[in-house]
């Protein structure tokens, strides 16, 4: 066998965690600004950056139109997405059939992270970016967050910046890449490709963009309404592996618990036409639930105050109510461990993925008897605020959805509150397991990769 | 902290790599049965079960009837699955559309696998068990082999034997538990739970079953047609890990190259009727398409000559021509590597799932010109069989598919027919990789597991 040349490569990389750990201990200062200057810069990419959204009625759309025959909600162009009607049946009782309207984006975008060594330590290039639907407009989202639409011909607006670097990456500099599902109670089978791609080009400064550690973006993650769902989702990706001395259920266990779950709900979904789903009505301004629960699809006109020259329209999807998104935690043995629970939505791909402990949206469950609302979630409903691990409010995607916030929370319990031997559906995990879990598509949901977030960040120590 | 009451256990077990290896090793003679004792084990089997399996016209089903409004092909209970039609859309251009008849059976079945110790050496408890679209009828499955219906109330007949070792496993004994897809060409979006679980329990002996080895099963696999499509795939599951110096593509890099081919491939799958499906015609015998390739549809009858009183009649899919499945391998400093090709198939869950290849049914591809064929296929077709690492005969699942054969092939390759540098849509993986691949489900296609089971038992080493 010759020596000159040696092909192979151990298969996993053996300095990538501690390289990541370290970044993620870096929490005052990277190498361009000091966490506690951020507020600043972040102020003043908001003054550079006026934007004002208004709701118009759906007359007022452009480009945008209800199908005649179908009643559906599409661009003239075919692209960027449809709000369309999905018929839904989980299980076998009249309980589990219902019609709603869904958001359907066929695409796979691109939520990219650029991540570079400064001094030896891994920076993540992050972007101010205006997003319509977020109540601050403006938020620190990933390097790129662009759909297929954005980065081919559809759009007729600037290429977007850096994309070069996700599109056709050099293999050896990829630090995660996975096809990731969204919300799957507004979306049909959406995914976006989450990637964290290492450079060592020279990367041209940039007014809207600033480079962090994970550990200065881990303390802005304290604060409300300031890093995006992208990059929430895409900092969940990073292949962070915590030290565990063990866990409760052996990864196979784990796997085949996942296997039994998703065998066990049987779930069939048929598009519909928008105009006959029941229980929902359309008027000038709102595609809406006759009882007022769940979300309406409004319209709304955005346009930029500053230098560019830039104004559209556009439908997003306004849920009622504050979202509540917690992970129960607990220690066995001294190895911290999170109560996820296998999640039938209508829009997945396949029947469930793992959220938090609790992710419900409470005023769509208020009108319901104590015994008939979800398990775990008046415990932490009535949870003194002191005993939360951590407590922020963080926003939904700002592109398609409107004001559609939720309170995310780590809470650590006892057997008596969340016991070693929870009920159906529900599993104790490790952070390492989740993480292990989220290398691959379609096992984690976008709830859960922003709790996760929080601890690949080092927000959160459990 | 207690040490009293230890909960953890390490994530992955540490001895079962050995032991799984140690059963391949067993090769001659299991605890039970000689493996040149085997044929006549069969063959006695197949004298006790005489069954006759006979074309019959549509009419003559009983029970499925094709939908007056649709043309549908379904069951009047509404269970067991439906054959309907497809229309697929993969890419932009005109060439990327089609429609074709499909098998769609939403729910998920289980192959299982009971395992266990026989002087310490693992043994599989193997079913001699008739399938009326296989030539030879009786064929080696796993244990069980049982749709949801056949565990639940649709069916009239008797109880699945050891189902119930599947339905509540105890956690710690399952060795392997995933939802694998099936022929993505031929059924819409079918999984089914693949497990292997070991117990401890005494097993009452059956005529009908025998507890094999790894090892003996890997030289049975080196017959003609005698190991089912349904063991097959639950044996490539087995969680056996080869040592491995490296790969020539990490596992990051491996999984983005996945995730990068499912995002360049869009595929749009719209179910239709049947009568609808352009190219294809039904007549009193079968559906069928015009230039008679791809397959047809038909029905059978089979009865029962034994002492079983039992007969019923069933719609079959019917390839035609001869399957051709292969890995190109090489070897890489020293560590082997399969070309392992991305294939969109319509039925799909996911865009692309890694098949072997080559994986084809030479006869459609006949008519095209050499510079339109798929790459690598001629290279096979046309190799000397003594160049072959491998080659028997398999069937695909007997109980859907009537006479689907495919040669299954492992052939060496040097740089110039298998390039380091392979074309787009193919990449070097280790047997290694592909075994971490099929632990979790939409990776490994059906045709690429039946290669992998080869590994798995040792049938072949490369």
């Amino acid at each position: 066998m010759s020596t000159a040349v040696r092909l192979l490569r151990p298969r996993t990389d053996p300095d990538l965690p501690a390289r990541l750990a370290r970044s993620a201990a870096v929490r005052e200062a990277g190498a361009q600004l000091r966490t506690d200057a951020f507020g600043a810069w972040l102020a003043e990419r908001r003054r550079a950056h006026r934007f004002a959204v208004e709701r118009i009625p759906f007359t007022a759309l452009d480009g945008w139109r209800f199908d005649g025959a179908t009643g559906d909600l599409s661009h003239r162009s075919g692209r960027f997405f449809t709000v369309r009607g999905l018929r839904v049946r989980v299980g076998e009782g009249p309980s589990g059939e219902w019609e709603q309207p869904v958001i359907e984006q066929p695409e796979v975008g691109i939520l990219g992270l650029l991540a570079k060594e400064f001094d030896g330590v891994l920076h993540f290039l992050m972007q101010a970016k205006m997003e319509p639907g977020n109540r601050n407009l403006l938020q620190l989202s990933p390097t790129v967050q662009a759909t297929r639409s954005n980065y081919t011909r559809v759009h007729r607006g600037a290429g977007v910046r850096h994309i070069e670097q996700f599109v056709r990456p050099e293999p050896h500099r990829v630090l995660a890449d996975v096809l990731q599902s969204e919300q799957g109670s507004w979306f049909y089978r959406k995914s976006n490709r989450n990637m964290i791609v290492e450079t060592t080009d020279d990367i041209p400064p940039h007014e809207d963009f600033c480079w962090l550690t994970l550990g200065q973006i881990g303390e802005l993650l304290h604060r409300d309404n300031v890093v995006n769902m992208d990059a929430r989702t895409v900092l969940a990706c990073a292949p962070v592996t915590p030290p565990e001395a063990g866990a409760l259920h052996p990864d196979t266990e784990l796997l085949s618990w996942i296997s039994g779950e998703r065998s066990r709900h049987e779930v069939r979904t048929e598009p519909m036409p928008l105009k006959d789903v029941r229980g929902w009505v359309r008027d000038d301004h709102a595609v809406r639930h006759t009882d007022g629960r769940y979300f309406q699809v409004v319209a709304v006109s955005v346009e930029a105050g500053s230098r560019e020259v830039s104004r559209w329209t556009q439908p997003l999807l306004e849920p009622r109510g504050l979202g509540l998104n917690a992970f129960l935690t607990r220690s066995f043995d001294g190895v911290p461990h999170l109560l996820a629970h296998a999640r039938v939505e209508a829009g997945f791909l396949d029947t469930i993925e793992l959220g938090p402990t609790v992710q419900y949206t409470p005023d769509n469950y208020a009108h319901l008897a104590p015994r008939d609302r979800p398990p775990f979630l008046d415990l932490v409903l009535r949870a003194d605020p002191g005993r939360f691990r951590y407590a922020a409010l963080h926003s939904e995607e700002g592109g398609r959805f409107l004001n559609a916030e939720s309170r995310y929370l780590f809470m650590e319990c006892g057997e008596d509150e969340a016991p070693l031997r929870p009920p159906p559906g529900y599993l104790w995990i490790t952070p390492g397991q989740l993480g292990s879990l989220v290398r691959h598509g379609h096992y984690v949901d976008v709830e859960a990769r922003t709790l996760l977030s929080l601890l690949t960040t080092g927000a959160v120590t459990l």
